[in-house]
């Protein structure tokens, strides 16, 4: 008996990547023994082309794209990747050729953050091409980061530099100049903060990680703690590509996937790269973004809304 | 701080639904200690509004029956419902009054089937409707249903009846007649064996669920078991309403969501409302449908591709 399409694409594209507990893809479930001793941590993202990448992004990064997305929650708690599953609505027509990109970029990434896939579906869609992942990751009982325990004074930290990823989706699109492509990868390739999740165990108040604007993340982190906060706009890091933008398009803007966190005055990890960005207060639940003469800059928008 | 819309409409619609390590809904992600002493059961699967249901199905059921058919995923393997995780790309526009008869029917079949959300992701489309869900399930360790230990001799098995899902479609469409709604209904709301699955642990030698045409799936089962089948059309379960129908378009037919086993003769638990349709059999990886003569029926298709 020859298999339907489905099973042969599954059999061949989906399968090598299969891990412990997937039964090879083959069943109508995964089976998994949770690691003894941990709590599970799940989320789950979906992207659509033309609204979370471009149609005409590479195969190869698309799917590494929505995994890193889902591996930035993880690191936001600061859990340990386990797996993950993953269902994908594909344009009719869609080549083969692009579908070995597509899980020729997951292989790589399963191989660099050490998960492998689960589970999942394969459907077609008269619509664009969607993509949803749900991952499993685990923590310590009772260590995983949340966004609820900031506290007035304790200092407001972020990893990495803001506003690549805001700016690389218009040099991706090919309107903003990137000679080097730097800022393109940016948008394509969020690099999960995973290993500083996992030192600030223990040590950060509250994390989150900064996927919709930074100003607009940081007021959620503030409701959940209820406190307010004050970040100083010259002290946002920008890469050096980054240094000419307008400060309230890189805070405002999308796809940052670094991690925000509270920690109390002096308790940066030694040798952990972030840095500090201003403070929680007790005032409101606002935020408010000084400017360099240490006036409260009026935003026309805090960040991004996915409806 | 308003919250942006895609805030709002979560604490609006999905809040309500959120369960135990949903942490509201707020988090970065789920937090869960797994039931100690249990192995995980995991899997997704994905719909698509104008190919795995009707654009203008009711919004109350569309999400009960992505919630249903992965239980049914659930029953398949004789697991118990844990929690869920939902992706739903919501095409721009849609009306507020829609999601709340969506998030209705999904909070009914959570107080049915005794599980809740634990996280997900809305995002808007220019496509169609697309869903995705991840179903969390558990087993006692080694308990789980496989689909690869039928034998030569073992019976095959089917719970309720075949054939209905796929007169419901035609049904829903309009283009069969359907006094009573039965049909559509069956097609709209598929009823996960929850209860057959989990009594069969250490009785069945292999189970699946039956969802794109009993004679593919049947296939399937028997790859996984190296071995044969050989059915027999006369003892196909069927509905009164289904009392007419060609049967070659009902063993073939998608959106059965029975349950589909294989018992070494004689062992069906007491009390089990299921109907013996044939034996496995060592010839071959092929499944033989016999008909009324004991003659081999042709079938043009064994069922459905979702590619």
């Amino acid at each position: 008996m020859t298999l339907p399409p489905e099973f042969a694409l599954i059999a061949r594209h989906f399968r090598p990547l299969a891990g412990e507990g997937a039964l090879g893809l083959t069943d109508d479930a995964a089976l998994l023994a949770p690691p003894p001793g941990r709590e599970l941590v799940l989320a789950a993202d979906a992207m659509v082309a033309g609204v979370h990448f471009l149609p005409d992004d590479p195969a190869e990064t698309i799917g590494r794209k929505l995994l890193r997305v889902n591996l930035s929650d993880l690191a936001a708690m600061g859990a340990d990747p386990l797996g993950y599953l993953m269902t994908i609505a594909l344009p009719r027509g869609t080549p083969d050729s692009w579908l070995e990109a597509f899980t020729l970029g997951l292989a790589r990434d399963q191989a660099e953050y050490g998960l492998s896939v689960l589970g999942g579906d394969t459907v077609s869609t008269p619509g664009p091409l969607t993509l949803s992942l749900t991952i499993l990751g685990t923590v310590p009982p009772g260590q995983a980061l949340r966004r609820s325990g900031a506290r007035p004074g304790d200092e407001i930290w972020v990893t990495g530099t803001i506003g690549d990823g805001h700016l690389g989706l218009a040099a991706a699109r090919g309107t903003l100049a990137d000679p080097d492509g730097y800022l393109a990868d940016r948008y394509r390739l969020p690099r999960p903060r995973l290993s500083i999740g996992r030192a600030l165990r223990g040590v950060a108040t509250a994390c989150m990680d900064v996927s919709d604007g930074l100003v607009q993340d940081l007021g959620h982190l503030c409701r959940a703690s209820d406190c307010g906060a004050v970040i100083h706009a010259s002290s946002i890091p920008r890469s050096p590509a980054a240094q000419d933008a307008d400060i309230s398009a890189l805070i405002t803007g999308g796809d940052d996937y670094e991690l925000l966190f509270a920690l109390p005055p002096g308790s940066l990890p030694s040798g952990m790269a972030a840095t500090r960005i201003g403070q929680f207060t007790a005032t409101s639940m606002d935020v408010v973004v000084l400017d360099d003469a240490g006036r409260p800059m009026p935003l026309t928008r805090q960040g991004w809304s996915h409806v």
